[in-house]
């Protein structure tokens, strides 16, 4: 992705490994503001509070967070406690687990001299992997849009729910990635970004990365995204996902259930885009996984841009209001027309899934 | 509906009728002011940006408007004038046109100088007829509360959109009715209050009332109602309309129809509150119902209390971006369980609604 022309990765590592770089997400659209961070703990808070958010870049952030805990101590004691305090951070997305694991299985064989450098390398990676993974995701959903290009022969509408762009993983994006794809090579496409309250990342963060990148797009309220379908605007839906189930069930932001439900109900295809990462094969479906309850306020309170350029927070509801705030929904496999993988696009059941990942239908069977 | 306490209407003629008091909503729920109409300038300005909005209390507003524009000219072209200019300020609530078609058909027989008295006493009458109406479908609302209640013999749980309580109407509210009623019948009742972007009415307007009558609420992204429902947290949904068409369509608040289809899809009851003046027996369908489109602004700012307690402006989205603002969608009548009418409740079919409505199913058949 570019910002403001030049070629840009979400996270890097500083040189001399002394630190991580991230984009501090919780500023934009209104500020583009890097943060470095020096620690597990920078790490962990910058996932706990959404600094860094999508379920790749949750990975890749997790990957560094313990190269960055090693770097202080390299003893197996703090490879476990760094991959403990790392994975309380945040429950829904599994890459945050697979991250982890990947990490901890490299490490912990390896006496704790070579740990630190090691770590740093497979935190490199991680990153790499993530970026192919989504190119590879972009190529085959682009054939999807490309489809709609050649029947219609007019610009092609994709509607999307929260960010599942460049922002949400180290590079490309994964639901992004066949609208970017598609776009440079020439398919005029326009992209429908409901604005995903209560933390907005569509608003925010898509619009903002789709901007940059001069695609055409509109911000609705999340509310309006079944009308639109109702009125034919829309071609395809391709979202991103937190986790999936074995059974192709899909944990997504909130509200990605509604838009699942408007599509069936229109004839609109829905896709989800699932790098092989983010699929859970311990669980048999959706039912088991874990649905984040963030804090009340991300719905009372709202933050945006004041006329004279600040940021502020703004509160919404009357003080005597309480609010509940689940983070993610799940969409049963029934709904979903397809799932763009970086293997190909498959149909949403544990056959199709299993198909595309023959080494990891095992390991399901074993532990299921 | 009470005010801290007191038994207030949402609008009422000042004496001598100089003027008519509104509450302007569009200050709520961060403060509480009355505001004076002082001629049809003042009320179609109100209805236009919201000061008061919901169909009932459009459809009240616009006919004082007529009588504020006969206190200064009661001739026929004036009041042809008056009514032309309230009914281009919003398009889809079908009580505007209603209220202005009655005081038309009561006011141009009459001879110029008993109109303005007529006027006043025609618009007192809307009013008052409004909160019978209101009444009337909260007893029968209430009903469906019951037979909840005496199902499971705990809280019931009730979810609506945007707000189609008292604030909506000259009192009691529509959708808002049952559960006020069944709240005051001892009923322990629970409302799931979606925020309802853009404008937030949800947020802003039904959370404050139910605050004020101390009804149990919890405020929710529009985005959770799908997840919420999912897990068993919702026994009905009723929300209110601006517009019914003869075979039981219902438009209403955008965001509306993705909550019928997640009712539909977790088998909960999905209840329309609809007075007799919003049914349109003009159209066969809800195609034919024309949808706001309002200002892409509703969409990229939003407003909200500072901690300082000012009430700001506050921008979402990129400056870059465009946004698109459709106030209304259209609920299939197959979504939709039952209307609650101020006759009874009925099937939303045509057949439901002409048995509710003898009169008005043979002028549908006339004109449709």
């Amino acid at each position: 992705m570019n910002i403001n022309g030049t070629s840009t990765r979400t996270i890097r590592p500083l040189p001399d490994n002394y630190g991580v770089e991230i984009i501090d997400q919780t500023l934009l659209p209104h500020r583009l503001e890097f943060r470095t961070l020096r620690s597990l703990e920078d790490a962990a808070e910058a996932i706990s509070v959404m600094r860094v958010r999508g379920a790749p870049l949750i990975g890749a952030t997790a990957a560094y967070g313990v190269a960055l805990a090693l770097s202080e101590d390299s003893s197996e004691g703090r490879l476990e406690l760094a991959c403990e305090r790392l994975m309380a951070t945040r429950p829904t997305a599994v890459n945050l687990r697979w991250a982890l694991e990947r990490m901890q299985n490299r490490l912990t064989p390896l006496p704790a001299a070579q740990r630190c450098e090691v770590a740093w390398s497979e935190a490199a990676a991680v990153c790499d992997e993530d970026v192919m993974l989504n190119q590879s995701i972009g190529r085959h959903g682009a054939g999807l849009i490309k489809q709609v290009y050649e029947k219609t022969s007019r610009t092609v509408n994709v509607m999307t729910h929260c960010n599942a762009g460049w922002l949400a993983t180290v590079d490309w994006g994964t639901a992004l990635a066949p609208v970017y794809t598609a776009f440079d090579a020439g398919i005029p496409v326009h992209v429908w970004v409901s604005e995903t309250r209560p933390r907005n990342q569509g608003a925010a963060l898509t619009a903002w990365e789709l901007a940059q990148h001069g695609v055409p797009h509109t911000v609705i309220a999340d509310n309006a995204a079944g009308h639109i379908m109702q009125h034919g605007l829309v071609d395809l839906v391709i979202v991103g996902a937190d986790r999936a189930a074995a059974n192709g069930d899909i944990a997504n932001k909130i509200g990605t259930y509604l838009k699942a439900l408007a599509a069936r109900d229109n004839g609109v295809p829905f896709y989800a885009a699932v790098p092989g990462p983010t699929i859970d094969w311990r669980l048999n479906d959706g039912s088991g996984i874990p649905i984040e309850e963030r804090a009340a306020d991300e719905v009372t309170h709202i933050q945006g841009q004041m006329e004279n350029g600040s940021v502020t927070s703004v509160r919404l509801t009357p003080s005597q209001s309480d609010a509940a705030n689940p983070a993610f929904d799940v969409t049963p496999a029934r709904l979903v027309t397809g799932i763009i993988t970086e293997r190909g696009v498959c149909p949403a059941t544990r056959e199709g899934l299993s198909r595309l990942y023959p080494e990891a239908g095992t390991s399901s069977r074993r532990t299921a």
